[in-house]
Order: structure tokens, then C-alpha cells, then sequence
């Protein structure tokens, strides 16, 4: 099959599934979600994500109507089953279905949990990636995963429209993350990311790399940069759960980094090699 | 009928209502809203948000896939079928129904519009009310009504949880408005109340409310209040869709406004009175 989708006990192709109007989502965006990326029908760091999930979900007062390990079975199956080796997995879960009121503590559902899996592919490593810039007006919640996405999508667009594939965001000069991914920098040998705070969101991927990168004697410094110290970097790149690795050389339409290929080479590498083997690991 | 919905073209009782999934509300909240009260089957100020209504979609790049007049007359005679007298008519457009992605420019349906009536009743005036302040961190776009609302949906959990009605939000000690409605103060004779900025929705009813202080003789300051003076306020009070002007007594548990109710009174007066005259003008 090409998509599979999972609603609330209902499973179906992911274009013909149908939710209640009254489900939290619609009305108040009442939900956390999480996203995952396959490599030969297998989803990368899958028990990082979907505890971030579970996580997620906590932090907004939601209980997930599943147990992790059930959860966990349902996306491994549902990546193994569709036609496309490549793939996203995405899980979602919204505060229920009742008449829409602001508070919670009224009559309703218990919570939604929806999965799906359909056809995509990792941006690809091998490429060269540009970026406009734009000011952080996001809510100050960035830190956790929730469907307020609204300021990514006019994020992504702009980006879109500027012909370019990310937006950088930037809240008083300094660089928080981007519309959909977390921003790094190569500086002087080091590797340097905003720490984790209620303006970005702790990316998966951006642990992963900063794991390998202190396994590799790469020195780690997480601490936040500004657009200038960015615009002067060694290297740019950036990481999300579609992106292990990937290099930014222009920004605004300045040219960027390109100035420690060496180092940004080892650590795409690293990344490219652990999730070989985090796919043959699962395969086996 | 109790409930009347209404979704692209598709009728039916508002807790039977199905969407597809990849409604873009489902993951993105990819859209914006309006709401109504009514007084004996009649929408109060239907055309002032329906007009919100257009320029709100306007703001985030959607066109409403229905001219003016005929949603206008859609809400007016859901707003009659329905066997409430009161009610609360809801619109809603998103940007259509497609694969996940952010950005917007790629294959998707045109706009969804939603529409839906239920019974629900002003908030009386006959009663005062309590509130709580909380730090206001929501995006720096509260002048668009959009449905991504979950940090109100928690800050209206907070005040429910404290046996208190609406919960009074601050930015840097500045009061910008309430979870779901403006709030305002009277001090020395005069209404004061936030200005338009993007802190704080251009709420419908502020601006009757504004429009009839004026009238009356009664000054109005648009600047914006602290904590502390909303607190050494003469009376304060909150006004939305479903307040015409609400009475509030209480703020983090402590005795505010009561120093000028004659004021506030002829206030509460001109507001009843004018929601009659425009149920009667609309009857007729």
C-alpha cells in the first residue's frame, strides 16, 4: 500500500481517513506530535522520538491512550508495510472530541492518537542548502512539540518563495533555530549549537550529533550565536529528523561557511554511518 | 435540530461531522476563525466579524471559498434552525486538505470553510467575576485570530482550575487582554483599554464598547495598563464575543474595581441595549 493511517482504533489510507470536526485539533490546535524518517522501511532513533513524544504529550497534560511498547510495534509495522522503503512516520495526539471549549476539565473524549506512514525521503547530504532569515515571533513553548505550527508554515513559505529550502530564525540578534530543523555552526574546530531552552526545540537529531561529535573529541559548546557570528562561521548546517547532516552555504543570498569541509565531512559521516547501523541493527 | 454543521459543502449535526485528516487544521492549525452569539436566534455584530473573518484570512494568504453575503446568510439561517434561542455560530477557513508539508505552494485542495451553530449563552452581567494574571507567552501575531490556541486552552484550564472565569495575561508588566477576551479599566471618569497592536485581538466588542463610551460623552484612553494599575482601578471589567461587559471583582484572589459601578453600570446598560436594538433591527 502507498499510506496507512491510524485513528483512534480506525485504520485506512491516509487520504480517505476522516476525523471528527470536534476533535481538539481543529479547533485549538490541543496537541503534541512526533516524526520520524525510514531507511529501508526502518524509522531512525524511533525510541527517541516516540519518547519525546510521550514526553510532549505530559508537558500539555495529555495522557497518550497507548502504551509505548504497543506504539512502538503499531509504527515498526506500519513502515515495514507500505511500498516505499522511504518513508515518514508521524504520530500525533489531540486532547479528544467534544464541543469546543476552551477549558478541559468538561465533558469530551479521551485523548486521539493518530499514526500514519507515507512516502519521503532524508533531504539528501550530497547537496548544498540555502536559507533566508526571518525574526522568531513564535510563542515562548518552542521546547515543546505541538501542532501550533501556523509560524513554521508562513516560515517555510517565505523560504519556499525566496527559492530557498529553510528560514533562520533570530529572536534579539540571537539565532534561536529554523522553521523546521535546528541550526549549528563549525567554529575553530568546535561545534557550536543554542543550548536547550523554552526557544528551541530538543532535536533528536541535534543530540545525535552533538553525541558523536564529544565521541570524536569534537569540542561542544552550547551556547547561542548570533546572526553575525553565523553569517562568519567555518561551517553552517542544520539537522531535523528528515536532515542527519545537512550544510548550509548561502543566507540571504550571502555565501556561508565553506571554510572546514574537513571537519563537516567527519561528522555527515558519523551520521550517515550510525543510521546504516542503526537500520541493520532493527533489521536483524 | 440542537446543532447545524457545515464543512465544504457537506451538512449535518455538528457531533457527526467528519473532516479528512489531512485537513491542514488537523497538523499545521493552518487557518483562522470567528465567533457569534446570539440573543433569540440572531448574531450579535454578524457582520462586523464576519468582515474580521475576511481580513483574518486575508492576513495569512487564504481566500474564503465563499462570497460575503452567502456565509452571511448561511450563519443567519443556521442561527434560525436551530432550536436554541442562544446559540454560539462559529466560521472557520484552513488552508485545504493535502499531504503534510509546510509549506503551501504545493498540491492541495482549495481552502476548507467551516461552519457550525450550537446552543450557548452569553456570560450573564448580572454577576461578577474572578479572574487570575498569568504571564502572556503566546506568538507575536494575537492581532489574527487564529486557531492556534493552546496556550489560551491552558490559560482558561488555569483559571477553571482556580474556580475563576477568564485568566488577565502580562507581557513585561503590561496587561495585553484575557485568554479569550480584551479586558479593560475605568479610572477618574475614563475607559482605558489596550490600543490595536500585534499583543492583543481588535475585539468586536471592544470596539462597540469604545464607539458607545465615546457617544456617551465618556472619555477612552488607548494605551495600555499595568498589572498595578488594573489593580487600583476604579472597575474592571472584560468584553468578547460572548461578554457584552463582564464585571470583575477579583484578581488573584484579591478585591478589585467596585469604586465606580454607576459608570461601569451605564456602560453595561448601553451594551444590553444596543444587542436588543440589533436583534429587533434584524428581526424585522
Amino acid at each position: 500500500m502507498e499510506t496507512i493511517a491510524y485513528y483512534n482504533g480506525k485504520i485506512g489510507p491516509l487520504d480517505e481517513m476522516m476525523i471528527p470536526m470536534n476533535d481538539r485539533a481543529c479547533y485549538f490546535a490541543d496537541g503534541v506530535y512526533d516524526a520520524m524518517f525510514t531507511i529501508d522501511h526502518i524509522p531512525l532513533a524511533i525510541d527517541d522520538h516516540l519518547r519525546r513524544f510521550y514526553r510532549s504529550a505530559k508537558k500539555i497534560d495529555i495522557e497518550i491512550p497507548m502504551p509505548f511498547d504497543e506504539l512502538r510495534a503499531m509504527v515498526l509495522d506500519f513502515c515495514r508495510r507500505i511500498d516505499s522503503p522511504d518513508a515518514m512516520a508521524y504520530v500525533q495526539v489531540t486532547r479528544g472530541v467534544g464541543m469546543r471549549a476552551h477549558a478541559y476539565s468538561g465533558a469530551q473524549s479521551g485523548p486521539s492518537l493518530w499514526v500514519w506512514v507515507k512516502p519521503d525521503v532524508l533531504d539528501p547530504m550530497d547537496r548544498e542548502y540555502s536559507c533566508i532569515t526571518m525574526d522568531d515571533t513564535r510563542y515562548l513553548h518552542c521546547d515543546i512539540k505541538t501542532i501550533n505550527l501556523l509560524p513554521a508554515v508562513i516560515y517555510t513559505q517565505r523560504a519556499e518563495e525566496a527559492g530557498c529550502e529553510e528560514t533562520i530564525l533570530h529572536r534579539n540578534g540571537r539565532v534561536t533555530e529554523c522553521a523546521h530543523s535546528n541550526v549549528h555552526i563549525l567554529k575553530d574546530g568546535a561545534l557550536r549549537t543554542a543550548p536547550c531552552d523554552n526557544l528551541i526545540l530538543p532535536g533528536i537529531t541535534r543530540a545525535h550529533r552533538i553525541a558523536q561529535c564529544r565521541e570524536m573529541g569534537i569540542p561542544v559548546i552550547e551556547e547561542a550565536f548570533t546572526v553575525e557570528e553565523m553569517m562568519e562561521a567555518d561551517e553552517v548546517f542544520f539537522t531535523s529528523a528528515s536532515a542527519l547532516c545537512c550544510r548550509i552555504t548561502k543566507i540571504d543570498g550571502k555565501r556561508v561557511g565553506g571554510r572546514d569541509p574537513q571537519l563537516l565531512g567527519r561528522i555527515m559521516k558519523a551520521a550517515w554511518d550510525e543510521a546504516l547501523s542503526e537500520v541493520r541493527a532493527l533489521k536483524a
